[in-house]
């Protein structure tokens, strides 16, 4: 008893005991207060694996209302709205091509349980990006009262409709139903976001390929490739491990292969190519966060707490990627909220060479990324080159 | 085809470079030469994703002849040996009480192909240490010629036969078979190895757990946690990503649970403790690998290239587990050879605080980890608690 309490006491991630404190000397953690912004309760959608309540975290440092970037900044924005609307504009080609060659076209089943208005906004931008594609897409909604039974039989009947060829359930789940359980249902050939272990087993080990790569760490590396910015031999750090970002994002920078979206690439002889990066993973009980992110030449912040990462936190000319993503109440924003990442986008664009914006950053390249999965899995079922 | 030159031009490994620098002026890899002894060509066993030949690395930096350290020496030495020997008297009592009980005796099923010695050795090692702790054992050999058809079908005999609950495949398999689709073939209620992607997967994505954790990184675990080495919250390097040792080790010590030997720790009521060591994974193409290394609190190092690791590249305190296994032809060994580690032993020791002696340290525990998860197996399918 004594030592869970003990472990129980450890197991305060450091970015929590900093809002825990309130006069510090780690001036690196005085993140700037008074915020007028409420915090909505409920957890982003990376930030699975920790705390649901986060008390006193600045929600004001940044505000990338453009891609501009003002005078005083370095860092140059990496346009992920851009870049997923160039392979969502593939995706359709390939689409099109499909249809006129074998009279078929991917399909996408999405199942959303519950009522979050976050997840509400990632199904909407989904559909309207499979409409713009040409994929057919089907959106089966839960109650949150609803039993896993009634979950795990829609993806049953998905894994036998051959119409569709992914299936996606928007996470997170309520905590009421076994999240394992639903997703272990899904047939390996339609898991299209990659979160089964047998996908991300494949992704882990070398000489292996999974069949899918989860979308968003997939859409990281995907904005570093057509950023020009070199992984192999780089030191890369993760900020988060959740199994749907942080983990597949660590495993993707140190073995991700460029070919993955080879068809829309020059580069398609490259099919061997490999990036090596030196990983480190940091994780809530890390003790000297600052220290390990300012060695980074690719950061990769993947917790949901507004303006974690600081200007101070980085390696000047380092390469950011900001996967969070925190819904804020904003009544001028159309859905009533609006989107802040972890990383403090005024500090950051100071020091970094090259920085992804929330919104306009990861986010696009998820959706985008769905798309291709989707279209890869067709591609694959029909045999279509 | 010029990208793909450039690629392989740079995809040598810094060890590699190491041994092809006539003068340097990186004096860490200073490795002293001169050594009699001629290295065994065939790669050691954690080795399998690199180079097979080293031409000029030393051999004659250590010998740990004893457990016993010299007074110039500050390391506390991790006896593997004989931590593995309580580990197998454990398992042999639960044996003896499973008879006892239900009249049943776990079985493991090894199958070795070709006729490398180090996997004689090491098959030898597990059948002497099944004897001892009352576990079936049965050893089916394979010419260097067999087909993997051959292979498949001696272990999809094991996957029917009710008397062995675990299946083994000494690797390295000889380069003509196919690796993923033997292993592929096991059934993952058998796969004691824990190498099986759905195993891997398992063991990297939170709030899951795998059927077996692979027996190299498990026992090097287990070391740390009965030397009272605190993980949590600790720096830990891993050099090499092998699937085997590197992937499986970074992946234990970023979540690692020390539940699972807990029927032989008092402190079994901490079966929810994990231990987030912040972890980065060393591989060839790592730049400043000395650099980063010594960062680290906690050094596994997993390569099978000799002397690797100089006390140079250590943190004064640091804990270093040496997973490397080469064989060096020595005459005055029974078996013709003896083994050294990656680690310079006799600098090491006067610089960390706790290391693991090649041969002694993590050997040994591979081997008691495999019968751990072989009754660990039984107890699952006979339900016996």
């Amino acid at each position: 008893m004594a030592l869970k309490n003990k472990v129980q006491s450890i197991l305060i991630p450091w970015w929590r005991k900093n809002t825990l404190l309130s006069s510090t000397s780690r001036t690196l953690n005085t993140f700037a207060t008074g915020s007028d912004n409420r915090i909505i309760k409920s957890p982003s959608l990376v930030s699975l694996d920790l705390p649901d309540e986060w008390t006193s975290s600045s929600t004001n440092c940044n505000a990338p209302s453009t891609n501009k970037l003002a005078s005083e900044e370095t860092g140059r924005v990496i346009d992920g709205k851009q870049i997923a609307e160039e392979i969502i504009s593939g995706v359709a080609c390939e689409v099109e091509r499909m249809k006129k060659t074998i009279g078929e076209v991917p399909g996408v089943a999405v199942i959303l349980v519950g009522e979050r208005r976050d997840s509400q906004t990632y199904v909407r931008n989904k559909i309207k990006a499979c409409e713009e594609a040409g994929i057919k897409f089907s959106l089966t909604e839960f109650s949150e009262k609803c039993s896993e039974d009634e979950v795990c039989d829609a993806i049953m009947g998905f894994n036998m409709d051959p119409s569709f060829h992914g299936i996606l359930v928007q996470l997170p789940l309520p905590q009421r139903l076994n999240e394992e359980k639903v997703l272990d249902v899904m047939r390996l050939e339609k898991d299209v976001d990659g979160f089964h272990p047998m996908n991300m087993g494949n992704l882990a080990m070398r000489g292996r390929e999974p069949l899918f790569i989860p979308c968003t760490p997939k859409g990281c590396v995907e904005l570093l490739i057509r950023s020009g910015v070199e992984i192999m031999g780089k030191k890369a750090v993760v900020i988060g491990r959740s199994n749907i970002v942080g983990l597949p994002a660590s495993l993707l920078l140190q073995v991700s292969d460029s070919f993955f979206l080879s068809f829309f690439h020059a580069i398609s002889d490259a099919t061997e190519l490999r990036h090596h990066a030196t990983v480190t993973v940091v994780d809530a009980l890390t003790s000297n966060p600052e220290e390990i992110t300012r060695e980074a030449d690719i950061l990769v912040s993947a917790v949901g707490v507004p303006n974690l990462v600081r200007g101070s936190w980085l390696k000047p000319g380092a390469v950011v990627v900001d996967v969070g993503t925190y819904p804020v109440e904003d009544d001028s924003c159309e859905q009533g909220y609006r989107l802040i990442g972890d990383v403090c986008y005024e500090e950051a664009s100071r020091v970094a060479s090259w920085l992804t914006p929330v919104p306009g950053g990861v986010g696009p390249m998820t959706v985008a990324m769905l798309l291709y999965n989707t279209l890869e899995s067709a591609r694959r079922i029909y045999k279509f080159v």
